[in-house]
């Protein structure tokens, strides 16, 4: 943990957001005292709503590492990431989050993640969203496939 | 609803994962009979672990329409979204989903959809990701900025 990246993100929140168009968050991932890949939010600017900071971030460091893990990195960020960014941070591995503000700082902020935190926790008869099943069978062959293939990639 | 759609998305998921390099996940947006968007699961390909289907597909969806929301859209997916994609789902405002396997078919498969699921349940502590939190008021004044700032654009 390296306080200076903490505040670094903290820094591109602030000023990135400045105009109003981009959210106030930023982020970044470092191995060590090596800096990967930064981001800030940028979901108006390139109408992309899965392009918070953190998933900007570790897009940017996957790169630079030309690896889909970053197992031994920290991602720094200004505010506790929402469930979306949560989830991509276990997906790249990374093991450590630093972060100053809270998922209610956000909430307090104008922005939806606890209200996301709470609908993810919840069975799908209790969410917002309408869910229908079908296919199911039809589905699993791919799957069934994909584990007889010898020449598959985990991730 | 469109059942092709559906069926669709399970296609691409078998095509685009035979050579065993990109997991066999598809997706698909539309705005009811129209396709605006549609994606694979691109993690190994693109060195980039938050290339899941959906992701991609509302990505392309929102390039193609122009905006970071899809609020008159359903997404068709062969798998229950994990929860990143589940929460880009919200993030994008798709009230809507089709899908064909659970998460538990997926774990079948071999992937940490319902790991993921647990944790991001979970607080911290009990959590498998290290978390430390530093900096807050520096970071809530990033936010009271941002909600003085008469120009922000919410999203």
């Amino acid at each position: 943990m390296n306080i200076a990246f903490l505040r670094r993100a903290i820094k591109i929140a602030e000023e990135k957001s400045k105009s109003g168009i981009n959210g106030p968050f930023g982020a970044v991932v470092a191995r060590g005292d090596e800096i990967l890949g930064e981001g800030w939010n940028q979901v108006v600017e390139n109408n992309d709503p899965t392009a918070h900071a953190e998933i900007v971030a570790i897009r940017n460091a996957c790169s630079c590492k030309a690896d889909f893990r970053l197992q031994e990195c920290t991602i720094y960020c200004n505010c506790e990431p929402c469930p979306m960014c949560l989830s991509a941070i276990y997906w790249a591995r990374i093991p450590e989050i630093v972060y100053a503000c809270t998922r209610d700082d956000a909430t307090d902020a104008g922005f939806d993640d606890a209200l996301i935190y709470d609908e993810i926790g919840s069975a799908w008869n209790d969410r917002s969203i309408k869910r229908i099943q079908a296919e199911r069978e039809t589905g699993k062959k791919v799957f069934q496939k994909w584990l007889a293939n010898q020449d598959r990639i985990n991730y």
